[in-house]
Protein backbone atom coordinates (compact mmCIF):
# COMPACT_ATOMS: atom_id res chain seq x y z
CA UNK A 1 0.00 0.00 0.00
CA UNK A 2 1.11 3.62 -1.05
CA UNK A 3 0.71 6.67 0.20
CA UNK A 4 -2.03 7.47 -2.33
CA UNK A 5 -3.75 4.44 -1.64
CA UNK A 6 -3.68 5.09 2.32
CA UNK A 7 -5.07 8.07 2.36
CA UNK A 8 -7.57 7.65 -0.27
CA UNK A 9 -8.64 4.26 2.16
CA UNK A 10 -8.87 6.89 5.28
CA UNK A 11 -11.37 8.94 2.76
CA UNK A 12 -13.40 6.03 2.48
CA UNK A 13 -14.02 5.23 5.70
CA UNK A 14 -13.92 8.92 7.12
CA UNK A 15 -17.71 10.17 7.53
CA UNK A 16 -19.07 13.83 5.90
CA UNK A 17 -19.83 16.05 8.62
CA UNK A 18 -21.92 19.07 9.01
CA UNK A 19 -19.39 22.44 8.60
CA UNK A 20 -16.71 20.32 7.06
CA UNK A 21 -16.89 21.32 3.58
CA UNK A 22 -13.85 19.71 2.42
CA UNK A 23 -12.32 16.76 4.29
CA UNK A 24 -9.29 14.64 3.32
CA UNK A 25 -7.91 15.03 0.09
CA UNK A 26 -7.13 18.94 -0.27
CA UNK A 27 -3.69 20.87 0.33
CA UNK A 28 -6.26 22.00 3.24
CA UNK A 29 -9.50 21.03 5.21
CA UNK A 30 -12.29 23.51 4.89
CA UNK A 31 -14.33 24.86 7.50
CA UNK A 32 -17.41 26.74 7.62
CA UNK A 33 -17.75 28.06 11.49
CA UNK A 34 -21.64 29.01 12.62
CA UNK A 35 -22.65 32.33 14.07
CA UNK A 36 -22.52 32.56 17.81
CA UNK A 37 -19.55 29.89 17.91
CA UNK A 38 -15.95 30.16 18.94
CA UNK A 39 -13.53 27.23 18.50
CA UNK A 40 -11.40 25.46 20.27
CA UNK A 41 -7.79 23.97 19.38
CA UNK A 42 -5.44 21.88 20.97
CA UNK A 43 -2.55 19.29 19.76
CA UNK A 44 -0.92 16.43 21.87
CA UNK A 45 1.84 13.62 20.83
CA UNK A 46 2.26 10.28 21.31
CA UNK A 47 5.13 9.00 21.08
CA UNK A 48 6.87 5.38 21.08
CA UNK A 49 9.05 4.54 24.52
CA UNK A 50 7.80 7.83 25.85
CA UNK A 51 3.88 8.01 26.04
CA UNK A 52 3.42 4.01 25.13
CA UNK A 53 5.28 1.13 24.21
CA UNK A 54 4.94 -1.75 21.31
CA UNK A 55 3.60 -4.07 23.85
CA UNK A 56 0.00 -2.05 23.77
CA UNK A 57 -2.53 -2.24 20.90
CA UNK A 58 -2.16 -0.01 17.55
CA UNK A 59 -5.84 0.36 18.10
CA UNK A 60 -5.64 1.45 21.60
CA UNK A 61 -2.74 3.97 21.36
CA UNK A 62 -4.94 5.50 18.38
CA UNK A 63 -7.52 6.14 20.70
CA UNK A 64 -5.13 6.88 23.75
CA UNK A 65 -3.70 9.82 21.15
CA UNK A 66 -6.98 11.37 20.54
CA UNK A 67 -9.08 10.48 23.96
CA UNK A 68 -6.07 13.44 25.22
CA UNK A 69 -6.76 15.96 23.14
CA UNK A 70 -10.70 15.20 23.31
CA UNK A 71 -9.69 15.74 27.19
CA UNK A 72 -8.64 19.47 26.09
CA UNK A 73 -11.39 20.22 24.51
CA UNK A 74 -14.05 19.29 27.83
CA UNK A 75 -11.79 21.12 29.61
CA UNK A 76 -12.75 23.80 28.29
CA UNK A 77 -16.71 23.37 27.84
CA UNK A 78 -16.37 22.06 24.13
CA UNK A 79 -18.17 20.45 21.52
CA UNK A 80 -15.73 18.41 19.41
CA UNK A 81 -15.79 18.81 15.47
CA UNK A 82 -13.01 17.27 13.65
CA UNK A 83 -9.00 16.20 14.36
CA UNK A 84 -6.15 16.05 11.89
CA UNK A 85 -3.66 13.58 12.75
CA UNK A 86 0.00 13.48 11.44
CA UNK A 87 1.78 10.18 12.11
CA UNK A 88 4.94 8.54 11.58
CA UNK A 89 5.76 4.82 11.29
CA UNK A 90 7.46 2.44 9.23
CA UNK A 91 4.80 -0.04 9.60
CA UNK A 92 1.28 0.21 7.43
CA UNK A 93 -0.08 -2.73 9.11
CA UNK A 94 -0.20 -0.65 12.22
CA UNK A 95 -1.62 2.44 10.82
CA UNK A 96 -4.97 0.77 9.59
CA UNK A 97 -5.39 -0.82 12.81
CA UNK A 98 -4.13 2.36 14.79
CA UNK A 99 -6.86 4.82 13.09
CA UNK A 100 -9.22 1.83 13.81
CA UNK A 101 -9.51 2.79 17.42
CA UNK A 102 -8.92 6.30 16.73
CA UNK A 103 -11.90 6.17 14.50
CA UNK A 104 -14.03 4.29 16.42
CA UNK A 105 -13.75 7.08 19.67
CA UNK A 106 -14.38 10.15 16.99
CA UNK A 107 -17.32 8.15 15.75
CA UNK A 108 -18.62 8.26 19.29
CA UNK A 109 -18.19 11.71 20.16
CA UNK A 110 -18.86 13.60 17.04
CA UNK A 111 -15.39 14.42 15.86
CA UNK A 112 -14.98 13.93 11.85
CA UNK A 113 -11.39 12.97 10.35
CA UNK A 114 -10.51 16.11 8.57
CA UNK A 115 -6.77 15.49 7.18
CA UNK A 116 -3.20 14.58 7.93
CA UNK A 117 -0.02 13.70 7.40
CA UNK A 118 2.03 10.76 6.76
CA UNK A 119 5.42 9.96 6.51
CA UNK A 120 7.70 6.78 6.94
CA UNK A 121 10.08 6.84 10.43
CA UNK A 122 11.60 3.57 12.49
CA UNK A 123 9.85 4.73 16.08
CA UNK A 124 6.31 5.69 16.08
CA UNK A 125 4.79 8.91 16.52
CA UNK A 126 1.64 10.92 15.95
CA UNK A 127 0.16 14.26 16.68
CA UNK A 128 -3.76 14.67 17.22
CA UNK A 129 -5.02 18.09 16.49
CA UNK A 130 -8.68 18.00 18.06
CA UNK A 131 -10.84 21.34 17.02
CA UNK A 132 -13.72 21.58 19.61
CA UNK A 133 -16.78 24.74 19.55
CA UNK A 134 -18.69 26.83 22.05
CA UNK A 135 -20.85 29.40 22.50
CA UNK A 136 -19.38 32.67 22.26
CA UNK A 137 -18.09 33.38 25.56
CA UNK A 138 -18.81 30.65 27.42
CA UNK A 139 -15.74 28.51 27.13
CA UNK A 140 -13.98 27.27 30.58
CA UNK A 141 -10.92 28.75 31.06
CA UNK A 142 -8.27 28.10 33.90
CA UNK A 143 -7.76 32.19 35.33
CA UNK A 144 -11.44 32.68 36.57
CA UNK A 145 -11.17 31.06 39.94
CA UNK A 146 -11.71 33.46 43.17
CA UNK A 147 -11.29 32.96 46.75
CA UNK A 148 -14.36 31.14 48.09
CA UNK A 149 -15.20 28.94 45.41
CA UNK A 150 -15.06 25.58 46.16
CA UNK A 151 -12.74 23.24 44.23
CA UNK A 152 -14.28 19.50 42.61
CA UNK A 153 -12.76 17.08 40.62
CA UNK A 154 -15.02 13.95 38.68
CA UNK A 155 -13.82 10.36 39.19
CA UNK A 156 -11.25 9.10 41.41
CA UNK A 157 -7.39 9.05 40.82
CA UNK A 158 -4.47 7.92 40.76
CA UNK A 159 -5.31 5.40 37.62
CA UNK A 160 -3.22 2.76 36.17
CA UNK A 161 -1.51 4.03 32.90
CA UNK A 162 -2.97 1.62 30.65
CA UNK A 163 -7.02 2.32 31.78
CA UNK A 164 -8.85 3.38 29.20
CA UNK A 165 -9.30 7.29 28.93
CA UNK A 166 -13.08 8.87 28.71
CA UNK A 167 -12.69 12.01 28.09
CA UNK A 168 -15.30 13.85 29.96
CA UNK A 169 -17.18 15.82 27.38
CA UNK A 170 -20.84 15.64 28.95
CA UNK A 171 -19.59 16.70 32.04
CA UNK A 172 -17.54 19.43 30.46
CA UNK A 173 -20.68 21.07 28.23
CA UNK A 174 -22.92 20.84 31.95
CA UNK A 175 -20.37 23.06 33.39
CA UNK A 176 -20.26 25.97 30.87
CA UNK A 177 -21.88 29.13 32.19
CA UNK A 178 -21.38 27.46 35.79
CA UNK A 179 -17.72 26.58 36.75
CA UNK A 180 -15.64 29.89 37.34
CA UNK A 181 -12.45 27.54 35.91
CA UNK A 182 -11.54 24.21 34.60
CA UNK A 183 -8.51 22.35 33.63
CA UNK A 184 -8.14 18.33 32.53
CA UNK A 185 -5.60 16.73 34.88
CA UNK A 186 -3.21 15.22 32.53
CA UNK A 187 -0.16 15.74 34.89
CA UNK A 188 -1.37 15.31 38.14
CA UNK A 189 -3.31 17.20 40.60
CA UNK A 190 -0.90 18.70 42.53
CA UNK A 191 0.90 20.53 39.22
CA UNK A 192 -2.53 20.91 37.33
CA UNK A 193 -4.37 22.69 40.41
CA UNK A 194 -0.96 24.84 40.98
CA UNK A 195 -1.19 26.12 36.98
CA UNK A 196 -5.31 26.78 37.54
CA UNK A 197 -4.23 28.71 40.47
CA UNK A 198 -1.71 30.43 38.60
CA UNK A 199 -3.78 31.32 35.92
CA UNK A 200 -6.52 32.69 38.53
CA UNK A 201 -3.85 34.41 40.99
CA UNK A 202 -5.33 32.67 43.81
CA UNK A 203 -4.47 29.85 46.50
CA UNK A 204 -6.01 26.59 47.37
CA UNK A 205 -6.05 24.33 49.86
CA UNK A 206 -7.63 20.41 49.83
CA UNK A 207 -8.27 17.79 52.08
CA UNK A 208 -9.44 15.11 50.46
CA UNK A 209 -8.82 13.40 47.09
CA UNK A 210 -10.94 10.55 45.76
CA UNK A 211 -8.81 7.25 44.97
CA UNK A 212 -9.04 3.93 42.75
CA UNK A 213 -8.66 1.07 44.73
CA UNK A 214 -5.34 0.47 45.13
CA UNK A 215 -3.83 3.93 44.27
CA UNK A 216 -1.43 5.02 46.17
CA UNK A 217 -1.83 8.68 47.83
CA UNK A 218 1.55 9.53 45.79
CA UNK A 219 0.20 8.96 42.68
CA UNK A 220 -3.36 10.41 43.32
CA UNK A 221 -1.45 13.76 43.69
CA UNK A 222 1.19 13.47 41.35
CA UNK A 223 1.03 10.74 39.08
CA UNK A 224 -0.48 11.67 35.61
CA UNK A 225 -3.15 10.64 32.95
CA UNK A 226 -5.87 10.63 34.75
CA UNK A 227 -7.76 12.70 32.48
CA UNK A 228 -10.16 14.02 34.64
CA UNK A 229 -11.49 17.71 35.11
CA UNK A 230 -10.70 19.63 38.59
CA UNK A 231 -13.01 22.93 38.52
CA UNK A 232 -14.08 25.37 40.67
CA UNK A 233 -17.58 26.54 41.35
CA UNK A 234 -18.80 29.58 43.35
CA UNK A 235 -19.17 28.45 47.32
CA UNK A 236 -22.91 27.09 47.67
CA UNK A 237 -23.31 26.46 43.83
CA UNK A 238 -24.91 23.18 42.93
CA UNK A 239 -22.55 20.71 41.51
CA UNK A 240 -22.99 18.46 39.05
CA UNK A 241 -23.48 14.48 40.57
CA UNK A 242 -20.84 12.22 40.74
CA UNK A 243 -18.10 14.74 41.33
CA UNK A 244 -16.30 15.23 44.64
CA UNK A 245 -15.17 18.55 46.48
CA UNK A 246 -11.94 18.42 47.94
CA UNK A 247 -11.04 21.59 49.02
CA UNK A 248 -11.72 25.43 48.56
CA UNK A 249 -9.60 28.40 47.12
CA UNK A 250 -8.08 31.06 49.08
CA UNK A 251 -6.38 33.95 48.91
CA UNK A 252 -2.31 33.55 49.13
CA UNK A 253 0.38 33.47 46.75
CA UNK A 254 -0.56 32.53 43.03
CA UNK A 255 -0.76 28.86 42.98
CA UNK A 256 0.42 27.63 46.32
CA UNK A 257 -1.37 24.33 47.51
CA UNK A 258 -1.93 22.86 50.61
CA UNK A 259 -3.21 19.93 51.76
CA UNK A 260 -4.59 18.96 55.26
CA UNK A 261 -2.27 21.47 56.38
CA UNK A 262 0.72 21.13 55.07
CA UNK A 263 2.47 22.79 52.03
CA UNK A 264 1.93 20.72 48.58
CA UNK A 265 4.87 21.11 46.13
CA UNK A 266 3.27 21.04 42.33
CA UNK A 267 5.36 17.99 41.51
CA UNK A 268 4.04 15.75 38.26
CA UNK A 269 5.12 14.85 35.03
CA UNK A 270 7.46 17.49 33.31
CA UNK A 271 8.80 15.96 30.18
CA UNK A 272 12.01 18.71 30.49
CA UNK A 273 12.90 18.24 34.02
CA UNK A 274 16.38 17.53 34.68
CA UNK B 1 14.61 25.20 32.08
CA UNK B 2 11.35 23.40 32.38
CA UNK B 3 8.65 22.48 30.80
CA UNK B 4 6.69 25.30 32.13
CA UNK B 5 9.75 27.53 31.75
CA UNK B 6 9.55 26.74 27.91
CA UNK B 7 5.70 27.36 27.87
CA UNK B 8 6.05 30.45 29.63
CA UNK B 9 9.14 32.16 27.76
CA UNK B 10 7.01 30.86 24.17
CA UNK B 11 4.11 32.45 25.73
CA UNK B 12 6.22 35.88 26.22
CA UNK B 13 7.91 35.54 22.97
CA UNK B 14 4.52 35.35 21.18
CA UNK B 15 2.21 38.12 20.23
CA UNK B 16 -1.44 38.86 20.47
CA UNK B 17 -3.48 38.49 17.32
CA UNK B 18 -6.92 39.58 16.51
CA UNK B 19 -9.40 37.22 16.69
CA UNK B 20 -7.32 35.00 18.82
CA UNK B 21 -9.37 35.11 22.17
CA UNK B 22 -6.69 33.21 24.13
CA UNK B 23 -3.27 32.24 22.77
CA UNK B 24 -0.87 30.07 24.63
CA UNK B 25 -1.35 29.00 28.44
CA UNK B 26 -4.67 26.94 28.55
CA UNK B 27 -6.07 23.34 27.77
CA UNK B 28 -6.60 25.02 24.09
CA UNK B 29 -6.74 27.98 22.49
CA UNK B 30 -9.59 30.02 21.53
CA UNK B 31 -10.13 31.27 18.13
CA UNK B 32 -13.72 33.56 17.29
CA UNK B 33 -14.17 33.48 13.70
CA UNK B 34 -15.49 36.40 11.49
CA UNK B 35 -18.52 36.89 9.88
CA UNK B 36 -18.30 35.83 6.38
CA UNK B 37 -15.29 33.49 6.79
CA UNK B 38 -14.08 29.75 6.27
CA UNK B 39 -11.67 28.41 7.61
CA UNK B 40 -8.62 26.23 6.30
CA UNK B 41 -6.58 23.96 8.19
CA UNK B 42 -3.27 21.80 7.47
CA UNK B 43 -0.69 19.78 9.27
CA UNK B 44 2.97 18.74 8.47
CA UNK B 45 5.47 16.94 9.70
CA UNK B 46 9.80 17.28 10.01
CA UNK B 47 11.26 14.34 11.41
CA UNK B 48 14.83 14.27 11.64
CA UNK B 49 16.69 11.94 9.09
CA UNK B 50 13.63 11.94 7.05
CA UNK B 51 12.96 15.76 6.21
CA UNK B 52 16.42 17.05 7.42
CA UNK B 53 19.76 16.40 9.10
CA UNK B 54 21.25 18.04 12.58
CA UNK B 55 23.81 19.65 10.30
CA UNK B 56 21.32 22.31 9.36
CA UNK B 57 20.34 24.86 11.63
CA UNK B 58 17.55 24.55 14.07
CA UNK B 59 16.27 27.83 13.17
CA UNK B 60 16.15 27.25 9.36
CA UNK B 61 14.76 23.80 10.53
CA UNK B 62 11.86 25.78 12.43
CA UNK B 63 11.41 28.13 8.97
CA UNK B 64 10.90 25.36 7.19
CA UNK B 65 8.44 23.23 9.14
CA UNK B 66 6.01 26.34 9.13
CA UNK B 67 7.01 27.04 5.06
CA UNK B 68 5.51 24.33 4.68
CA UNK B 69 2.75 24.27 5.66
CA UNK B 70 1.91 27.98 4.95
CA UNK B 71 2.79 26.33 0.93
CA UNK B 72 -0.70 24.42 1.83
CA UNK B 73 -2.65 27.92 2.82
CA UNK B 74 -1.26 29.48 -0.10
CA UNK B 75 -2.27 26.98 -2.46
CA UNK B 76 -6.19 27.37 -1.43
CA UNK B 77 -5.86 31.16 -1.78
CA UNK B 78 -5.80 31.86 1.98
CA UNK B 79 -4.50 34.25 4.93
CA UNK B 80 -2.69 32.21 7.45
CA UNK B 81 -4.19 33.54 10.83
CA UNK B 82 -2.51 30.89 13.59
CA UNK B 83 -0.59 27.60 14.32
CA UNK B 84 -0.02 25.57 16.16
CA UNK B 85 3.72 23.78 17.11
CA UNK B 86 4.21 20.21 18.68
CA UNK B 87 7.81 19.34 19.18
CA UNK B 88 10.05 16.75 20.50
CA UNK B 89 13.37 17.11 21.41
CA UNK B 90 16.10 16.31 23.77
CA UNK B 91 18.29 19.02 23.09
CA UNK B 92 16.52 22.68 24.73
CA UNK B 93 18.39 24.75 23.04
CA UNK B 94 17.68 23.25 20.21
CA UNK B 95 13.71 24.35 21.10
CA UNK B 96 14.70 28.11 21.11
CA UNK B 97 16.83 28.13 17.64
CA UNK B 98 14.44 26.17 15.85
CA UNK B 99 11.12 28.95 17.63
CA UNK B 100 13.35 31.55 16.98
CA UNK B 101 13.10 30.29 12.75
CA UNK B 102 9.68 29.69 13.01
CA UNK B 103 9.01 33.21 14.14
CA UNK B 104 10.24 35.15 12.15
CA UNK B 105 8.56 33.57 9.64
CA UNK B 106 5.22 33.66 11.57
CA UNK B 107 5.81 37.55 12.42
CA UNK B 108 6.29 38.18 8.34
CA UNK B 109 3.19 36.37 7.61
CA UNK B 110 0.83 37.48 10.05
CA UNK B 111 0.79 34.09 11.79
CA UNK B 112 0.25 33.86 15.41
CA UNK B 113 1.46 31.17 17.89
CA UNK B 114 -1.49 29.84 19.37
CA UNK B 115 -0.11 26.59 21.10
CA UNK B 116 1.17 23.32 20.68
CA UNK B 117 2.67 20.17 22.80
CA UNK B 118 6.25 19.35 23.91
CA UNK B 119 7.88 16.25 24.84
CA UNK B 120 11.27 15.07 25.28
CA UNK B 121 12.40 12.49 22.51
CA UNK B 122 15.76 11.15 21.36
CA UNK B 123 15.31 12.35 17.71
CA UNK B 124 13.87 15.73 17.02
CA UNK B 125 10.48 15.49 15.13
CA UNK B 126 7.85 18.10 14.96
CA UNK B 127 4.55 18.90 13.56
CA UNK B 128 2.97 22.53 12.77
CA UNK B 129 -0.65 22.96 11.82
CA UNK B 130 -1.86 25.95 10.32
CA UNK B 131 -5.36 27.71 10.75
CA UNK B 132 -5.89 30.55 7.51
CA UNK B 133 -8.62 32.17 6.63
CA UNK B 134 -11.03 33.04 3.11
CA UNK B 135 -13.78 34.35 2.21
CA UNK B 136 -16.80 31.85 2.00
CA UNK B 137 -16.78 29.88 -0.94
CA UNK B 138 -13.64 31.44 -2.36
CA UNK B 139 -11.03 28.44 -1.34
CA UNK B 140 -9.04 27.29 -4.27
CA UNK B 141 -9.46 23.35 -4.46
CA UNK B 142 -8.02 20.96 -6.57
CA UNK B 143 -10.97 19.58 -8.27
CA UNK B 144 -12.25 22.55 -10.45
CA UNK B 145 -10.17 22.40 -13.41
CA UNK B 146 -11.91 21.74 -16.53
CA UNK B 147 -10.91 20.86 -20.12
CA UNK B 148 -9.32 23.53 -21.93
CA UNK B 149 -8.05 25.45 -19.27
CA UNK B 150 -4.41 26.51 -19.39
CA UNK B 151 -1.96 25.12 -16.53
CA UNK B 152 0.51 27.49 -14.83
CA UNK B 153 3.58 27.11 -12.39
CA UNK B 154 4.98 29.85 -10.33
CA UNK B 155 9.00 30.49 -10.25
CA UNK B 156 10.94 27.64 -11.48
CA UNK B 157 11.43 24.22 -10.48
CA UNK B 158 14.00 21.42 -9.39
CA UNK B 159 14.86 23.52 -6.57
CA UNK B 160 17.89 22.04 -4.61
CA UNK B 161 16.85 20.45 -1.31
CA UNK B 162 18.04 22.92 1.34
CA UNK B 163 16.39 26.27 -0.77
CA UNK B 164 14.95 28.55 1.57
CA UNK B 165 10.88 27.75 1.04
CA UNK B 166 8.68 31.20 0.05
CA UNK B 167 5.65 30.01 0.42
CA UNK B 168 3.25 31.91 -2.08
CA UNK B 169 0.79 33.97 0.11
CA UNK B 170 0.31 36.67 -2.02
CA UNK B 171 -0.29 34.66 -5.32
CA UNK B 172 -2.66 32.13 -3.88
CA UNK B 173 -4.41 35.41 -2.72
CA UNK B 174 -4.32 36.65 -5.91
CA UNK B 175 -5.48 33.75 -7.43
CA UNK B 176 -8.76 33.45 -5.42
CA UNK B 177 -11.90 33.74 -7.79
CA UNK B 178 -9.55 33.24 -10.93
CA UNK B 179 -8.35 29.91 -10.45
CA UNK B 180 -10.22 26.85 -11.49
CA UNK B 181 -8.16 24.91 -9.85
CA UNK B 182 -4.70 24.94 -7.45
CA UNK B 183 -2.32 22.82 -5.57
CA UNK B 184 1.40 23.54 -4.20
CA UNK B 185 4.29 21.54 -5.67
CA UNK B 186 5.49 19.56 -2.37
CA UNK B 187 5.43 15.94 -3.75
CA UNK B 188 7.11 16.96 -7.89
CA UNK B 189 5.37 18.33 -10.14
CA UNK B 190 4.47 14.74 -12.37
CA UNK B 191 3.20 13.75 -8.87
CA UNK B 192 0.61 16.82 -8.00
CA UNK B 193 -0.37 17.70 -11.06
CA UNK B 194 -1.65 14.28 -11.34
CA UNK B 195 -3.10 14.66 -8.16
CA UNK B 196 -4.73 17.68 -9.52
CA UNK B 197 -6.45 15.90 -12.62
CA UNK B 198 -7.52 12.89 -10.81
CA UNK B 199 -9.59 15.44 -8.25
CA UNK B 200 -11.06 17.03 -11.22
CA UNK B 201 -11.46 13.90 -13.44
CA UNK B 202 -9.48 15.53 -16.63
CA UNK B 203 -6.18 14.49 -18.32
CA UNK B 204 -3.08 17.48 -18.89
CA UNK B 205 -1.19 17.84 -22.05
CA UNK B 206 2.39 19.87 -20.81
CA UNK B 207 4.91 20.96 -23.18
CA UNK B 208 7.77 23.16 -21.27
CA UNK B 209 9.07 23.30 -17.41
CA UNK B 210 10.75 26.37 -16.29
CA UNK B 211 13.62 25.18 -14.44
CA UNK B 212 15.76 26.13 -11.79
CA UNK B 213 19.81 27.11 -13.17
CA UNK B 214 21.43 23.87 -12.68
CA UNK B 215 18.42 22.02 -12.48
CA UNK B 216 17.91 18.46 -14.48
CA UNK B 217 14.88 17.26 -15.74
CA UNK B 218 14.57 15.07 -13.85
CA UNK B 219 14.36 17.23 -10.63
CA UNK B 220 12.08 19.16 -12.63
CA UNK B 221 9.63 17.31 -13.02
CA UNK B 222 9.95 14.46 -9.87
CA UNK B 223 11.65 16.63 -7.50
CA UNK B 224 9.60 17.27 -4.39
CA UNK B 225 9.90 20.25 -2.23
CA UNK B 226 9.61 23.20 -4.75
CA UNK B 227 6.85 24.76 -3.41
CA UNK B 228 5.53 26.71 -5.87
CA UNK B 229 2.01 27.12 -7.15
CA UNK B 230 0.62 24.82 -9.64
CA UNK B 231 -2.88 26.34 -11.10
CA UNK B 232 -5.45 26.07 -13.94
CA UNK B 233 -7.10 29.10 -15.27
CA UNK B 234 -9.97 29.40 -17.82
CA UNK B 235 -8.48 29.61 -21.52
CA UNK B 236 -7.86 33.32 -22.22
CA UNK B 237 -7.74 34.42 -19.02
CA UNK B 238 -4.88 36.58 -18.23
CA UNK B 239 -2.18 35.36 -15.83
CA UNK B 240 -0.54 37.00 -12.93
CA UNK B 241 2.83 38.21 -13.57
CA UNK B 242 5.72 36.10 -12.82
CA UNK B 243 3.72 32.79 -13.68
CA UNK B 244 4.83 30.58 -16.79
CA UNK B 245 2.04 28.61 -18.97
CA UNK B 246 2.95 24.47 -18.95
CA UNK B 247 0.49 23.35 -20.62
CA UNK B 248 -3.54 23.01 -20.87
CA UNK B 249 -6.13 20.40 -19.60
CA UNK B 250 -7.64 18.13 -21.83
CA UNK B 251 -10.33 15.43 -21.87
CA UNK B 252 -9.27 12.06 -20.91
CA UNK B 253 -8.18 9.27 -18.61
CA UNK B 254 -8.21 11.33 -15.20
CA UNK B 255 -4.45 11.97 -13.78
CA UNK B 256 -3.40 10.95 -16.77
CA UNK B 257 -0.29 13.25 -17.97
CA UNK B 258 1.68 13.46 -21.26
CA UNK B 259 4.81 15.42 -21.47
CA UNK B 260 5.61 16.20 -24.83
CA UNK B 261 3.36 13.70 -26.29
CA UNK B 262 4.69 11.38 -24.18
CA UNK B 263 2.70 9.62 -20.79
CA UNK B 264 4.31 10.87 -17.81
CA UNK B 265 4.54 8.17 -14.57
CA UNK B 266 3.02 9.69 -11.38
CA UNK B 267 5.98 9.44 -9.41
CA UNK B 268 7.50 11.74 -6.76
CA UNK B 269 7.89 11.51 -3.31
CA UNK B 270 5.84 8.97 -1.44
CA UNK B 271 6.73 7.93 2.05
CA UNK B 272 5.28 4.06 2.01
CA UNK B 273 6.36 3.25 -1.78
CA UNK B 274 8.10 -0.08 -0.82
Amino acid sequence: MNELELVERLRRISWPSKNLTLGIGDDCAIFRPQAGEELLFTTDQMIEGVHFTRAQSAASIGERALARSLSDIAAMGGDPKFCLVAMATSDTKWIEEFYRGLLRLAKRTGTALAGGDLARDEKFHCDVMVCGSVPRGKALRRDGARAGDSIFVSGRLGKPWDRKIEPRLALGRTLRGRATAAIDLSDGLALDLHRLCVASKVAAEIDRVPMMRGATLERALHGGEDYELLFTLRAGAKPPRGVTCIGRVVRGAPGQIHFEGRPLEPRGYDHFHE
